[in-house]
């Protein structure tokens, strides 16, 4: 049994089952030197005071104040990496000019090593920042520059999920960005995997490589099917867009005359560790081909607003118990934190109950009882998340790792306001989603170790 | 002519035109001991280089950093100043229990002077933090503490719309929180008008009475006949929520067989200086009568999604050229920042064009063409929450009152990523305004005065 690190004392708060939440008012989380919680201890348990004081006394212990919580760290589980100076720009843009205009050009910038360089690590460092312990991240096409965002990962200690990005159909390609041939790619993507596995400082495994199929348009049958083939060789992650506009829906069916979820099913694509990203337009089916895989959803509310054409349907997802998480689809949407995430999560499907046009009728405008929680919402954000990158993240029990936050609500400029007389834990739970900004989070741990302190 | 009371010299952004922005890369504007603009100095100007020389001289000059910009104070035309404890707080909940359960029984505790000074306080700083220059605000129906919610703004400095609020409508008001009598109310409401008029320190007018009926279900026909009696006797501002949800629509027709603006306008409540909150369900004639009396809607589009049953109309509105700005809708909505409006405002209107049911075709989900721009949603809370609050802020000419901000983007834990080789000035706003934190805003002045500094 490997060594207490420290052990942390405070409040905490975590979603065992989705829908609750449970808040521990004073309690010890003891960490190993694997970055696992070994133990909790709550302030009844018999050898409580004496695990403080032995901690204390090894200068172990850190101690929290009454305005700061422990929280799980936040799982994001679709960026687009490369994106990052785009966030926040041309979002007015119909989607066709937004990636022609915007993204393509910029994603091609990533065949410059010094440019990646640039920008990986501030997209590291301000996810970290705000909370973000886990990261699913689509890269670009580019194998160097893609191994260096994964070795940044490494380097500043982030859970990272990287794929270098594939897609190498002409028709839907620019030229100026597509892969030389598709041969090529995948002997690319092949040695991609292999590099990220034995990148240096990277013996645990905090750094994954991700099977990545930009989207069912851009890909071939031929890379589809060598993808397929790698996953299974390396038993690997896999993520992709699914079904995330009329067009791509429409798309899929015009050429496959299938859905993407059995495209990518009969490709190989879809395992347990695979990451759906949008999955808007699910048929009967696909819910049960995702449940039966055991592939996960990453629900991104926010750049659904704006490119997805419709509301996801979360509620029938969550209800019928598919895998799903939250995604901020960095630059699809603007916001680098998935605590905003959480609040668009609810917003949308708020909208989607109750419908939008004012020149309908009230019965017939909405989807009745479509709603979802913020408790819900949060659990995608953390546990939801933790089971889609098939990690032991997002709660506080005895063999979980250590990827958490201290959250303060008492810093200068915050605007959580919370008044301890007339708030219940809950009040201050759904306070600290909805309300918390960056500079909260004045600690992030990941696997144990302490990756930010402001 | 007033004297010259200091120069701020740097970048700013602005919108003289609906859609559309200006930016100055290097200006010097200069403020008079009046609080207002004087005069506004381009860098190719004659005396130019003189003035700047002289202001530095005489220690009057206020240099900008390059990543500092100069942008007009943000106008929050709805914000519910009780319930700022309830901010982020049971958001989940029906419309009825959240009333019922949280914000009636808050706002009775506004009856007591030594929770008010607890609260208000906290309320006009959080405001002033994020940005918010201007401030239309409810009050409680109890005219003591709302007198002290306007003696707060003078203190602090902002420029605030003080209502105390009137309901008496016995099967509409919870029994703990209506008014004692109609014409207690009516008396109370007049006093509070001349006491806000004639408070210590708004010899200048910085702070306004507002006469507020809640809304048509919770006043009766006496009390809406009164207020609009003083509202012709003072000539002062009028709020008051309109056409909200379905169900304030069918009450107002069922008791009256009119709609909210036409009851309104029976009772000389529309005016130039009315602000209308929300204003989901208009009708033609309704458009017609608010333009016609000059009247302004408040668009609170977070809340909206949460309480309103349907997405404003705020296509039709700009382009029919109504008065618009934009309102918090404190704690409707959580959030107390003009700037976080602006994107729900985009976000919202998206999802109005789109639709949000993935069970129905594309063409009939959502209404085509209703999208609105950032320019147009930064617009409206600045330029068009100045024109609805009758006051000449928002622009930066010679003549308005300097109610101005800086932001600075390179502040620490800042969301704000700019690569000035790859962003134009148009994506700069655009970034400010979507990624823009508390901690972004460094100094606010209103009226000339200088209320924030961090």
């Amino acid at each position: 049994m490997s060594e207490i690190k420290f052990g942390v004392l405070g409040q905490y708060f975590h979603c065992p089952v989705k829908g609750d939440f449970e808040y521990a008012a004073q309690a010890l989380v003891l960490v190993d030197n694997s970055g696992a919680i070994s133990s909790i201890i709550n302030e009844n348990d018999a050898d409580f005071q004496t695990q403080i004081s032995e901690l204390s006394a090894r200068k172990q212990l850190i101690e929290l104040s009454p305005t700061q919580y422990l929280m799980p760290g936040m799982v994001d589980l679709h960026v687009h990496a490369p994106q990052f100076p785009q966030a926040g720009k041309g979002l007015d843009l119909p989607l066709y000019d937004w990636l022609q205009d915007y993204t393509f050009p910029l994603e091609a910038k990533f065949e410059d090593m010094d440019f990646a360089k640039k920008i990986y690590p501030e997209l590291v460092q301000s996810l970290l920042a705000n909370g973000t312990t886990s990261a699913v991240y689509f890269a670009t096409i580019h194998k160097d520059t893609s191994v260096e965002l994964a070795r940044e990962c490494v380097k500043q200690g982030q859970r990272g999920f990287i794929g270098k990005v594939n897609m190498d159909e002409a028709s839907q390609c620019p030229a100026f960005y597509i892969e030389p041939s598709t041969s090529d790619a995948l002997i690319d993507t092949e040695n991609f995997i292999q590099q990220v596995q034995a990148l240096e400082g990277n013996e645990h495994r905090l750094v994954s490589p991700v099977v990545t199929p930009r989207f069912v348009p851009s890909c071939s049958s031929e890379m589809l099917q060598g993808l397929g083939e790698l996953v299974q060789k390396y038993q690997c992650h896999v993520q992709t867009h699914c079904s995330e506009s009329d067009w791509a829906r429409d798309y899929s069916q015009e050429k496959y005359g299938k859905t993407d979820v059995e495209i990518y099913s009969d490709f190989g694509l879809m395992t347990n560790k695979t990451i759906l990203a949008h999955s808007i337009f699910l048929t009967p089916n696909d819910h049960k081909v995702i449940k039966a895989t055991g592939a996960s959803i990453a629900h991104c509310p926010l750049s659904n607003m704006y490119f997805a054409n419709a509301a996801m349907q979360t509620r029938e997802i969550l209800d019928n118990d598919l895998k799903c998480g939250l995604g901020s689809d960095l630059a699809g949407a603007p916001i680098p934190s998935i605590f905003h995430t959480c609040l668009d999560a609810v917003n949308h499907s708020r909208v989607r109950e109750d419908g939008t046009s004012t020149y309908l009728p009230a019965d017939t405008r909405g989807e009745s009882g479509s709603r979802i929680s913020f408790l819900e919402s949060y659990w995608m954000a953390t546990v939801g998340g933790g089971q889609a990158i098939d990690a032991k993240v997002g709660l506080f029990q005895a063999g979980f790792e250590f990827d958490a936050l201290v959250i303060d609500t008492a810093v200068s400029d915050s605007n959580i306001f919370i008044l301890d007389e007339m708030d219940s834990a809950k009040d201050k739970l759904e306070k600290i989603i909805t309300l918390n900004s960056r500079q909260n989070i004045r600690k992030v741990w990941v696997k144990g170790q302490l990756v930010v302190e402001k």
